[in-house]
């Protein structure tokens, strides 16, 4: 399944070389750490009640992305792919506390739901972040696994963002702070892309793209679906937009990607983007896939970042 | 613990007056009817695979939060509620075969989990109206009960939203159509308001109010908290703009208001938002209630709901 990548690898070694540098987490919120105690509250963790450094301190890897049950079926993959000693009934949800994210870990890899769109997944980034800050992790990687809407690419395609773009394909992420509008950089970490790029060549029969990836607030008005509750457009007019966007470079559609690029840049986290496509968006706007098939395709990201990962660790022979 | 509104009273006779008509749920989309097939994909139902008009034909209540466990936990109050006959066992999640939002349905209501955020109830609601119209629903109320922070109001106080807000206090929902920005009107059903808040009116300490929600994309820099990982404003600058939304008429803030008044009135569904708030913004920003207070806040607009669903039904005494 995963092919190896030689040890005398130049970009395996530029990343050696940053793995064990001492990069920390930022938080950029001068009040922080003037509180006495922190809840993170939709993550159902906190200061005083857990013990992060001793609980997160070793984490190098974060994965992130919508469904529950993917990320917990993510990281059952990753402690087989590992070899951990622990048994696999120890590795439970840490949030089981609350239903509003799950979070499961296994040696040194993170891997936590966020739900769907920009304000979801941006609760989750804000309590994530304080975590990895309060636990002191270092030289941490975090990486969003998730589904996606192809342009002009075949379903079952891998596109790895070099860049989120908005509704507009600009590469921007605009943040309300009080009533101000705050324009943000969505810019992804070019090495770790190339990286995943590489990693992606060593796997038979996986088809895999470096592209834009154009986030939406909305699945169906917002990404010119005909099918929605509400559709105010024609099909001439859906097809014209979806084929500007893939002029200026789009090769997928999702719903994370500016705000999470945004968050994670700011906060000096190396990060990027990683979905497979569903559907190409130029021929249908219902995901009908046969089970298996889907079931095949939603793996495929998660199959990519284990090899990833494992090549970090050193763990290809 | 529920109290009775006498079979007299006007607004309840109005209500019935409504009841007995027939108003259909709207989708505004000539392509929909022209398709083969509709799968829901996010909901894991589909017009070809499951008959949905006897499945759903009898929901006369929509009832959507935020939490999965939250609208089982309402789905259960509101059998044991309404003394339906089924066991408690049958009451299962309809959406099971998917881990995005969970469904549960007891006689005429139907109980449905929506995450967080505009995106997220979005999605679901598409899903929701179109299933309403293939089931061939009629009569149909939609509220929202959820959790908030509010402003200037007692922690455990419930807020009927008169009319949603954004985060500049606009009472309207910026819905990005293709690369077009169409404004929506967020009104929601003030007869609807005004029967829930004479319903809150019988039950014993039970604070609650009418007043205008916000609305925000963001948990932390979107409200003003200055405990998240990105706080780049003063506690003064956050204090102020609180302020101005106390002045402006708003109560309370939440994540999905805007986006759920705007596609429930474009689609002839008599629509309220009722929901809890957790703390005063203008004392502090994050939530450590006890546990056990914060389960009784939570109750309370299902408590509500059940008394308005009852009285509707005539179940009252």
């Amino acid at each position: 399944m995963a092919s190896v990548i030689p040890a005398s690898n130049s970009s395996m070694r530029s990343d050696r070389n940053t793995y064990v540098g001492k990069r920390f987490v930022h938080v950029k919120n001068p009040y922080l750490d003037l509180m006495d105690e922190d809840i993170l509250y939709h993550l159902d963790l906190g200061t005083k009640t857990h013990n992060l450094p001793a609980m997160f301190g070793d984490v190098k890897f974060v994965c992130v992305g919508g469904s529950p049950n993917r990320m917990k079926a993510f990281a059952l993959f990753m402690h087989k792919e590992l070899g951990l000693e622990e048994a696999e009934e120890d590795i439970k949800d840490i949030c089981a506390g609350t239903d509003r994210y799950c979070m499961y870990k296994t040696g040194p890899v993170l891997a936590i739901s966020h739900g769907m769109g920009i304000p979801s997944i941006s609760i989750m980034l804000h309590e994530l972040i304080k975590l990895l800050h309060h636990a002191r992790c270092c030289d941490v990687t975090i990486i969003r696994i998730g589904t996606s809407g192809g342009i002009g690419i075949a379903p079952g395609t891998v596109v790895i963002t070099d860049i989120a773009v908005d509704s507009f394909f600009k590469p921007r992420f605009e943040q309300v702070i009080l009533d101000n509008i705050v324009t943000r950089s969505t810019e992804l970490d070019k090495e770790l892309s190339e990286e995943l790029f590489n990693c992606s060549k060593e796997i038979p029969n996986f088809p895999t793209l470096i592209g834009h990836t154009m986030c939406t607030y909305d699945f169906y008005e917002g990404q010119g679906r005909l099918d929605g509750a509400l559709c105010s457009f024609s099909r001439e007019k859906k097809l014209d937009y979806l084929k500007r966007a893939y002029k200026a470079g789009v090769r997928n559609i999702e719903m994370e990607s500016t705000v999470f690029a945004a968050m994670c840049g700011l906060c000096g986290l190396k990060a990027a983007v990683v979905c497979v496509t569903l559907l190409d968006r130029l021929d249908c706007d219902q995901i009908n896939l046969p089970h298996d098939v889907l079931v095949e395709y939603q793996q495929r990201p998660q199959l990519l970042i284990s090899n990833f990962i494992r090549r970090r660790l050193g763990l290809c022979d």
